[in-house]
């Protein structure tokens, strides 16, 4: 911890040598107001807190009044257009493995699109015997082919061999669930550029991102959309008990299982496989400039979301999960996990979220313990703050299948 | 125009050749739909037309209709906050130059910010002699001082020689009208990180936009809302003649320039000085993946309004200020240019828009004059496309400052 605050002061310090604030709010006057316009807006930031935040003090009355409109207030935000007459999914093939089969469907949630998953279904498992069922969504760089233990449809999209445990669905499957896995879009097989890039350099994900904005819509309004198709598609299988159906988010994954999970009550529980962090705290912490001399925010326009920071917080949406099962399993800060406890308290359901730290802060004397972010501070320093192993990012199937076995197989 | 398409043509077979298809509809299938991302959404852009498009089929009529409904929707889409109960503006200097004065006010349209503008005031103009007025709006990278012919505020902020000619300020003063200047947010005085920059490399316009885009409002939200305060305190100076004020925007300015004269019926005239283009076509056409091999959008995030395109394009817009006359100064496609001519003939004033070409190509016969730009190419092919000279983008005085005289000394 000493050496964290250490080199936190020296890059701030470095900063100020150069003559650079490390927070946009060192350029605020006496009088509370800024002339330089990030500074102004940086207030802004600071001062419209989100409408919807959880209160810890809710009674469950009030709780779940507040439940129904962060639920009013998603489906604002995601601006999903209203169902067509899409044409019925096609089922693309249908292979063994082993243990289970493995089938590619495609659907048409939208015009001009057609949207491709996987469904590994473990043997012994149909209409007469339906199991419980996972949707497996995804992190960026991710594809679903990646989740199902499959190979890579293309050379470009193959990833470090480290990659592999995050085979989320292989791994749900082999537990006795049927696994059901999307690709993010612009990944892997709905990639654009991609498909022939003489090697791997990530996907682009903000070209697509800019155009959907520019048409009132957003990455993330696309993405819980189609996966909200896939979602339904599935509660209509006879070989899925639709009474036991879970979404587990990796990463960018996590985001659309919040969203799903503030848009359809009939989810059973919830895998959140990623640090919990308020982003409106990270986007006023991580000010501090880069080695260009620019302060940049800290992610890319795939994670914009025009509005939803004046709403609520990532915290909040998972809060707004109870009494549903969660388990959060990479950590963050003590102060949000108290948060969606609390909310789990007043659900009624107090064992329902199993909230984990990452081993490395698993011991509560190395954990930073704090009500609050300095502002000025790099993306290092954040995750340091935040409790956040960004080198121990994987899908913890260790600890996760078993979690959701015992809830779904009672 | 032969080299124009066969320069054209090698980019589209280098791009090809590296198994890069130019247009992201190549991927589009026969059944037409898309399983690449990019090209779904491309057909998403294509497909939902703006909504309140002008019509050349309108009758006078139906024009002001549309006219109020584009006056609605642009409203909705700046999202400007309530006015609050602001303190005046303070007078924070007052000086004379060679046959005017120049005065510096600071005002306060928002909680937490300040906002400095310049006034420019020819000698014997006052409350018993008001003159017409012009709001000066600059182009990227451009400040109010260079707009009043006043040495920059900070090393950094200089600009190449030839930049001094964008002085629209100071000929607008030296024509006998009272010219206020205004930086654009993030500009000049209004920067953040820029004033100790070692050296000029643009301002950073885009990480203030992020912020604001997060909060559900835009750049052009916030440099709107702070102009049109501007513009407003202008309307109240006793020596302003109020139904005598113009508004001229020059590049990026042009955009706020489009906005304001959509909001508010009381402005007289206006000066766009930019090339005309529909940017939803230019989001369309400009696809061609640059050398990291990526597609990249026309524009920053800084020009991002979410949901504009869904409703109209600059063309539109432009038609939307008919009757009140118009100057455009550098071309543009003809198509286009027709098009505001129409609304003009509609409106009744027929002679109210001056639609001028670069002198470059003020040639009909060296014109494209096209219904269509091609999809698939490259920023320098739409450039070339649309009759756009950006080596010769500057505030063209010589032509707009007799026509803007001409008009208000009436």
């Amino acid at each position: 911890m000493r050496r964290t605050i250490l080199s936190a002061l020296c890059l701030l310090a470095a900063a100020v040598v150069r003559g650079q604030q490390p927070t946009p709010g060192a350029a605020v006057r006496a009088d509370g107001r800024a002339v330089n316009t990030r500074a102004a807006v940086q207030l802004l930031l600071e001062t419209r807190k989100p409408a919807l935040a959880f209160d810890p003090g809710f009674s469950p009355e009030e709780f779940n009044r507040w439940k129904r409109d962060v639920s009013r207030a998603v489906t604002a935000l995601m601006q999903h257009p209203a169902a067509g007459e899409d044409p019925a999914p096609q089922l693309l093939s249908d292979e063994e493995r082993d243990g289970y089969r493995l089938q590619k469907w495609e659907c048409y949630p939208l015009a001009g699109c057609a949207v491709r998953f996987l469904v590994l279904i473990p043997g012994g498992v149909s209409a007469a015997a339906p199991a419980p069922a996972v949707l497996c969504i995804p992190g960026s760089g991710q594809t679903k082919e990646l989740m199902a233990g499959e190979p890579e449809l293309a050379p470009a999209f193959e990833l470090p061999a480290a990659e592999k445990r995050n085979d989320m669905a292989r791994q749900f499957v082999r537990a006795g669930m049927v696994a059901v896995a999307v690709d993010n879009p612009c990944t892997g097989e709905t990639a654009d550029l991609e498909w022939v890039s003489p090697k791997y350099r990530g996907y682009d994900y903000d070209d697509a991102s800019r155009v959907l904005l520019e048409l009132g819509w957003s990455y993330q309004g696309y993405a819980s959309f189609i996966d909200r198709y896939v979602l339904e598609w599935m509660k209509r299988q006879p070989a899925v008990r639709h009474d036991r159906i879970v979404v587990s988010g990796f990463s960018l994954g996590t985001e659309t299982l919040m969203i799903l999970g503030a848009l359809d009550r009939e989810i059973y529980a919830f895998v959140y496989n990623d640090f919990l962090c308020r982003t409106r705290e990270r986007a006023l912490a991580m000010t501090l400039p880069g080695n260009d001399g620019r302060r940049h925010f800290p992610n890319s326009i795939r994670h914009l979301i025009p509005g939803m920071l004046t709403q609520f917080d990532f915290p909040d949406l998972v809060a707004a999960l109870a009494p549903r099962p969660v388990i959060c399993t990479e950590g963050g800060m003590d102060r949000d996990f108290r948060l969606v406890e609390r909310a789990y308290a007043i659900a009624g359901n107090p064992s329902g979220c199993r909230c984990l730290h990452q081993p490395r802060f698993a011991d509560p004397a190395v954990r930073h313990d704090v009500d609050s972010i300095p502002y000025g501070i790099s993306r290092d320093d954040f995750f340091r703050l935040a409790n956040v192993d960004p080198k121990n990012h994987y899908f913890k199937g260790e600890t996760i299948v078993p979690w959701v076995k015992d809830l779904v197989v009672r």
